[in-house]
């Protein structure tokens, strides 16, 4: 049994990366289905399930929740109770019969001990604002500028609830096993590149 | 035409790796070559511009160098002279009909123009100690202590020599293309899922 995880600079292409490895590879799939899973356990929206886990749940715990995950009087409060969901949600993912593939939620670090083979992947901040500008919905019409603000909030957020959950850095290439570069690349065909790899490395038929 | 360039934290096995994919896609290889070379040049010693180009030519450079590289005043300072060899050697490798791994030497920053494939080698402090123990010739007995300080200076000399080539810092994942963490690996079977990477993305037959 494997599982691949992906964390990711935001605008990086570092979801659609995760999903056509794979498809590629054949393993199961996994990012939304993360929040639909705590969504329906706490009977709350995705939405709200997301925006709390992105955004607010981590700043607002102790700094010493990391050493103390399960005490149940962190778990009485409620956004402790959608972080703790989201662990039993990822190891129930790992603990299954299916190789998957494991976009964000800090899943690399919550299954540490089922050795993961974990992927970061990153892109110059130019490559990520113009990715973000490509795909934004037609009509939004977000600017550089507020798509780059809006980037270094999310990513500051991903590096801040990881350090409550690790001592080695969000983004540091000390933290993972691989990671790629996807400035300028065509995500296509760098995930065709690393399924060879990943082939080769976790000896796949 | 290919150029692959290594760059890696001392004691991470970058070189053994560069090695190993240079004989798995049938690559040129090139480490203690450039140095040789550069050696024949000036009528010196390996040794000695080893020495110099990794620990003393760059910290003496007026902090301006990099924006005037080809300055007849600078070049006429014996460092600088070994540098610009060193540049030049580079250039008719990247220049030549083979394609090339090249370990080391800032030729990832030195040869930008040719588009090379950027991997960046590191791993664990630990584990960099042990590798480079388990290395050492038999009876010179050094500490982990020492190899440790030595590691440090090494990789700080590295990082330096970066600083007066280019903007993007050494051993940050943006510099690269790929950055791979040899943690615990055995680098012969990750140099083969890598040969099975640069197969692809490079499209080699």
């Amino acid at each position: 049994m494997h599982i691949i995880t992906v964390a990711r600079e935001f605008g990086s292409g570092g979801r659609e990366l995760g999903k056509r490895l794979a498809d590629l590879l054949g393993f199961d799939y996994y990012d939304r289905e993360i929040i639909a899973a705590i969504a329906e356990k706490h009977g709350l929206s995705e939405g709200y399930v997301d925006y709390v886990l992105e955004n607010h749940a981590w700043t607002s715990l102790p700094i010493t929740f990391h050493h103390s995950f399960h005490l149940p009087v962190l778990l009485a409060e409620p956004q402790t109770k959608l972080i703790s969901t989201q662990r039993e949600v990822i190891e129930k993912i790992a603990a299954g019969p299916h190789n998957a593939v494991i976009v964000g939620r800090q899943a690399d670090v919550i299954l540490e001990e089922y050795h993961p083979f974990r992927i970061f992947v990153c892109a110059a901040e130019s490559s990520r604002v113009r990715r973000c500008m490509e795909r934004a919905p037609e009509g939004e019409n977000l600017t550089a500028h507020a798509v780059r603000k809006n980037m270094r909030v999310i990513d500051k957020n991903r590096a801040k609830s990881r350090e409550f959950l690790s001592d080695l850095p969000w983004g540091s290439p000390a933290s993972y096993d691989l990671t790629v570069n996807t400035t300028d690349c065509e995500i296509k065909a760098l995930s065709e590149a690393l399924a060879a790899f990943l082939r080769c490395r976790l000896d796949l038929k």
